[in-house]
């Protein structure tokens, strides 16, 4: 069974990982969720890195960045990601209000997306490629 | 089957649905998902009413919730919702910058949803309630 | 790529399969499913069999069951499963009204079971085993 | 993070919800989920609404439309629903052997559809619109 | 609410399949699973019948079968699973290094299902049947 | 609405990627796939970098990380990755009755899946970490 790898045990590949999360991110440590990747440096590293492009500012701020990756951990049911996503986007600015929206949203979307599987909707010609 | 209903065929409670969905978007005919529920008239103004209300500009813009929209409908892999939430986000400002990130971001979570599961890391206590 | 193997072109194993689905289900031809996982006569014996047995009236009759199995492939987007099961709960009884509150049931569900993952609801001591 | 709202601490909108769902399904206390949901009272209400119109008796009966909303919820892995609408299916009337009925058919569609997804199975032209 | 029935309170058609799963899988107790579908005798043994078919060694070997099913499980967010079915790929020979990969691919294959969504990526003609 | 992007229209960056697929693969051209992600050559790039390094020969070999891609696919029903991952894993060396054994298992896994969420089967001691 996987167990976490803390810092303190780390090989040196582990070590620069966790040390570019906690300088990017401003944390004196890093969640569970690195700690347990760490049992395989490369997938840790490279989701890492991954994630270090994606959620850094571009054409969306991080705050929707990490709405919306709340909304997909809802909908998938992941309970370790829709308690650290929801953390993280309380960090980034979300508020009550924001959060009950983002609920709102997510739940309708999950309903219609079935309602329209339900009734076979064909796609609209305007909306095809 | 259920088939779709075109106005000149709707009973006067879903032609008034549908004018309302015409007023409200500002566009000349409904979507095809509206023709579909109209075979349910009381699915058909519950399913309007609750996103007219969701949808509406509140603590979050139209845009924002749109694009949390598309990312549901990604997850859940859903035709017809993809189709038809990124024209709807395309016309609340989504450009393809912003499209291709909304898309990087749906994907990694996807992604990391399931690392946090296979790997069963346990919620960080800083993350419980 | 797996095809669809007709009655005329079946080894005698799958034809006792396809010919106890036509007496069962009182059809002329099997659909295309049985066709297809014909390629694989272990796997369709046994599919057979299970739904043989898990589909007879039982403490449910047969109509439940069917829009129990609707209400399943909607959420699941199985764009097959939804055409075929839609078909056979309307050949046991289904009419317009009860399809559009299985699909209203359908709907709900998948919206609240993603309230209560983002609102990381707690379960009630009286749901407790 | 969202907290349960009592109802001695409810604003008079959440404390009218809370008393409709008391007096329509004959209960001393409102679930966890609707104290959750109460942090957004346009939500709670929009929610309520909607649960107590298409749980209303109507082609299907309310323990049908409860065994149906417990096969979505298995299907979605939502623990607190499964939890929650067990336990309403039952006071609808499910037993012990109808609970085992619902399960082994949202099992079997489970499995089917990846069957039928997998196998790659084109619509039978009798089951299209 | 179900409860899990132990073999000294069985009666013996369970009895019958707890003995085989014992037999086959050499283990001195059946696990939880089996345990708890022993509520529904009829079910509990058309599934062990059907695993006992499907995870005998046959084309492939039962290593590569329970990394499929815990690819499939982690997919699903399916806890129970996860956990069942990492013992079970550990004890069919799956070492560390193999379960990180199983992730890796289960994780990366969860993030290209949403892209190829997303991006409404039409089937290449080569891969048409 | 995102368009297919070819060779003789892709921009340096793009190229360079697809060359590397081509090489790496050797086929003479990419899938529709990556001529959808080359609308967005970050993705694109960080997606290819991602998939060559899992699906590198490591402690599982390319047909088993095949056979999973699929299992996974099959599973969230994706149709695209369905047909690509299944010419993919063929060409790996899947025969027929692999193909047939990693369906029976990716639809049994869904199944079993269901039902230990439905049962509610807690984790036993023995698979605790």
């Amino acid at each position: 069974m996987a167990k976490p790898i803390e810092y303190r045990d780390a090989a040196p590949e582990v070590r620069a990982v966790f040390d570019d999360i906690k300088r990017t991110r401003k944390v004196e440590d890093v969640n569970n969720f690195w700690k347990y990747l760490a049992n395989d440096p490369t997938t840790l590293k490279r989701t890492w890195q991954s994630i270090k492009e994606i959620m850094a500012p571009g054409a969306l701020d991080p705050l929707t960045k990490e709405m919306i990756y709340l909304a997909v951990s809802v909908t998938n049911g992941c309970a370790y990601c829709i308690a650290s996503h929801t953390a993280a986007a309380r960090k980034a600015g979300m508020n009550e209000a924001m959060f009950g929206e983002v609920m709102a949203v997510t739940g309708m979307a999950n309903e219609t997306n079935r309602l329209a599987n339900g009734y076979r909707v064909p796609v609209d010609p305007a909306f095809e490629p």
